[in-house]
């Protein structure tokens, strides 16, 4: 037996293996996964292991190693968001976003320190040994929201895609400030005295951090595209440069201390357009599905190691300490919200509402990274206490407020996420509008939104396109891309139920189709809509329409990270098509 | 800057993208692979790299560490090729194969041992110091045909499906043998006396690592099987288990030094079937591009390491010592293969012709399974000199013979692979012949080839498939299943060829289908062919039949490692199509 030689291999496999297995084992019980979020039985698992380690070695069960965290694990969850990031909202409400992001976290860092600190001074607590930089550094690692357990709860309650995007971008791009306040807290603590000109440098580094990482993150994702112009004659190894270039932007992000989460989603936001219509259509399932799959198995490794790294005996308790700061975490969340909403709320007509404020309060869940920042503190007398604190704060938000925010949306009623796709009808008109207000901000001079928006947009057919995609001579409208992915989707599901061939031809629907298009074109009046859709890409649409129109009412199931789109019910795709044939016989 | 951090997963991922790099930039001049296989250039990018290195730092560049190759880099290529195994000929020709892997290795190893320990009796050579028993060492390492090597000039050569499955068969299987004699040799090195009950211990060994190896492989194969019986709920995970259970069975094997590439292979065979009824047609995807993607990296990988290693100083150049091998490597595998081959043709009525036996001598390519083993010796005085003739050996082989081996197939004209899959006529007549010769095994109590397929296949439906099929109660011919697949493949072409909804119905073709396969019935007296072909699969198949008449003729085209099947032109699908449909009106 030479276990000795196997041993890295082997043991990383079996902690997948058992992470995959226990994916399995909970989904097995239709019950359970619709009560208890996944992430607290994940921890549970690993609270479970932690004590069988601990009992048979006598030992605490090893930690989970942050460099294996952040270089290995955090990346595909990253990459997985970013990629299937829905732009749209995200863009629409990018300014409230870094608002939250930025200035809620600053209040919440600050928030919980000076109190944290104001708690020290009692001097019944034993506490009059933590400064306030100890607190301010405390405050920088536990005030972030954490991505990977914000997507572990939020995608499972379906609340509106409003409400979803802010408190999932907010978890994204705190990270750039998490980075900055946690490494000048850090140094300021190894300093002997600090100078207001440090103070400045680090208000400066927010900027530098940044966009630093997204322009990093940027110049990989257009050499991705770029790259995959040329893969035409070996597909196998498209889907590869997909996650080379995500994963070395992340590394080389890290490597000049800038935001490795904020570089890899403006990689993968910025690759995704070129590199899907460049690679094939397998590898672009490919993609997709290793995303999920990899983003799936690290969620679910993190989580355990977390109840893992919970056992053993690097704790210190101190009763006051860690119930304040899991009061204060809460309060200034809520108090920030509350504040920042206000000010929010009176620039936009779309409000949000008092319910959607609760909501991303108390959707402020804490993860691993503040999990392994806290064991990345330098060593000093009360890390120990920090650690426990950390934890606390960490399982009472991802057990209590995990569990109970399911519960807490059905009771306020809070708008959900509709559970289809929006029709046709619907998407010519957003676009419409969309063209429509870029001209009226064109006109009346008002740099807003859509005025940048359609200026990228032709920056980016003039210029990026001819550069990144293979195929440039034949631009096609999104919505006849939209389209053909519908057709090859149903002709699939068409095939399984067996029904090819059976497939009906609709004259009338295809009348109707182009006297209602028709009408379209005869409101459409301004240059721009009439550029983008020319007769040909009309003749197209409607064509494509035609053959499909039976089909538009349903597209897609809502987002859910654990299946992937197109594993519906073919059969009654197969009985509607049966009805729609008799009738037209 | 903080290079030290990120180190070794940045110049990881650098290295694949090199690979990938060099990959993309043969493919795009087409001229290039089609005259040099791509392992020489790939070798030789490998040189240049070794040479930088070299020059920029003045020492030898690392060579391939022998840990990453047999851990990280060998298993991809092995699942990729055990999993696409055609299982067909490999079992119709498996006596054969084992004799060249078993019989035909140790003809080699031996008659390469001895004639190089002539070969250093000679006093003006200069080698009177290598005794035998490291000459038989190095005669264990280097008589080992390569898999990746093979694979590599195989693939790209399109030899008769015979030919090439007893070439690759033999390299596959021969690393049991090799295991065993270069562990042998390598422990009676160190021993101060060697008695003959070692010697029959080891020659016991051969079975025990083979079948062991066998053994280990098939049981993690069923797990994998059975494990993806419960996958229904969370497909994204489900090609994951392929990959974790295949890698698990190469490590257990080497582990307990069994042969971890038979036992991947075992693994990879045992449970495709299964795996591929389970999960689903995505994630069947996922498992084939990926798996495709995996070993085409590692092999490019492979290779430009060996280019690599080969720069530096740890060479002994002996002029005599090193020819004479490359001499005797060809001389022992020529005779080796013309012995063996005798034997082979006076018991099978289908023989091995002469142009075959040469390609397969000319086809017995070294690669890095050599160079690892080399580097793997113990320490001792003329460890540079085997290290030196090792790489000139596989240099000769991969250039001189992976160059030559096109032009002299051509030169030959030895049978090419048919470029097309068989039609559904050829393909329900050797069924019908496999019945049919079971049945008469059977009668006459001959235990051959179709006796004991015939009493797997029973076997396997009557407790494997229950076991390890989730779906077990609707047991589904393969010829049905077959055409679901090209039904599905169809639909897509269509849907992408925007032909959708026009599909012909085929009236006429449907009713020449039933009286075809009505004529088919009447044939049909084989009782065990009646129960696979009762009426219920029948009218399924004459179904399907008759929706794809038009599709018959041509499904894939020939295998190639580096396409997936699928990608061809659907334009001239839809043409097809439409002049049936022209024809019908």
């Amino acid at each position: 037996l030479d276990y000795q030689h196997v041993q890295v291999p082997f043991e990383i496999t079996l902690w997948i293996m058992l992470a995959s297995l226990a994916k399995i084992g909970f989904h097995l019980y239709n019950k359970l996964p619709s009560v208890v979020p996944e992430s607290c039985l994940l921890i549970f698992v690993g609270l479970i292991m932690g004590g069988i380690i601990y009992g048979l070695n006598d030992r605490s069960p090893p930690v989970m190693d942050t460099d294996i965290f952040f270089l290995y694990l955090l990346p595909p969850i990253v990459l997985d968001a970013g990629y299937f990031m829905p732009s749209r909202p995200f863009f629409e409400n990018i300014g409230t976003i870094l608002l939250y992001a930025v200035v809620g976290t600053l209040w919440n860092v600050f928030g919980i320190g000076f109190s944290l600190y104001g708690i020290c001074q009692v001097e019944a607590f034993h506490l009059r040994d933590v400064s306030l930089l100890h607190n301010l550094l405390f405050g920088s690692l536990i005030a972030a929201v954490d991505p990977v357990a914000v997507l572990a709860v939020f995608e499972e309650i379906h609340v509106n895609e409003k409400l979803h995007i802010l408190v999932f971008g907010e978890s994204l791009l705190n990270d750039a400030v998490t980075v900055v306040l946690y490494k000048l807290f850090r140094s300021f603590c190894e300093m002997p005295t600090i100078k207001s000109v440090d103070v400045f440098a680090g208000v400066g580094n927010f900027f530098v951090v940044g966009l630093g990482g997204v322009l990093v993150g940027l110049i990989f994702g257009m050499t991705a595209a770029f790259t995959t112009r040329f893969t035409k004659d070996i597909r196998v190894i498209e889907p590869l440069f997909v996650f080379l270039y995500s994963y070395l932007s992340y590394l080389t992000a890290e490597m000049f201390h800038l935001s490795g989460i904020v570089a890899i989603i403006a990689c993968a936001m910025g690759m995704k357009r070129y590199v899907e219509a460049n690679i094939s259509l397998k590898s672009h399932t490919t993609v997709k599905y290793f995303m999920k799959m990899w983003s799936s198995v690290s969620d679910t490794l993190i989580f355990i190691f977390l109840g893992v790294s919970t056992i053993g005996e690097n704790h210190e308790w101190n009763w006051p300490y860690i119930c304040f700061t899991v009061i204060f975490c809460l309060i200034w969340r809520a108090l920030g919200v509350l504040v920042l909403t206000f000010f929010v709320n009176r620039f936009h007509v779309n409000t949000i509402t008092s319910k959607d404020q609760f909501i991303i309060a108390y959707g402020g869940l804490r993860g691993a990274i503040c999990f392994s920042l806290v064991f990345l503190l330098p060593d000093f007398r009360r890390k120990k206490l920090f650690i426990a604190a950390t934890t606390v704060v960490i399982f009472f938000t991802v057990f209590v407020q995990g569990m109970t925010i399911r519960p807490l949306v059905d009771l306020l009623a809070v708008k959900r996420k509709r559970e289809s796709a929006p029709t046709v009808g619907e998407q010519i008109h957003i676009r419409f509008l969309d063209h429509l207000l870029a001209g009226i901000e064109d006109i009346s001079g008002h740099w807003g939104q859509y005025y940048w928006k359609d200026k990228l947009e032709y920056f980016n057919s003039k210029y990026l396109q001819k550069i990144l995609l293979r195929e440039y001579d034949q631009p096609k409208s999104s919505i006849v891309l939209l389209y053909e992915k519908l057709e090859r989707k149903h002709a699939i599901e068409l095939a399984e139920a067996g029904q090819l061939g059976h497939a009906p031809s609709h004259p009338s629907l295809l009348r109707s189709a182009f006297l209602c298009s028709d009408d379209d074109r005869t409101v459409v009046t301004d240059k721009k809509l009439e550029d983008a859709l020319n007769p040909d890409v009309l003749e197209n649409i409607q064509e494509i329409l035609a053959r499909n129109l039976y089909r538009i009412r349903r597209t897609g199931p809502a987002y859910s990270r654990h299946t992937l789109p197109g594993e519906t019910e073919p059969v009654e795709h197969a009985k509607e098509i049966l009805i729609l044939r008799h009738k037209s016989l």
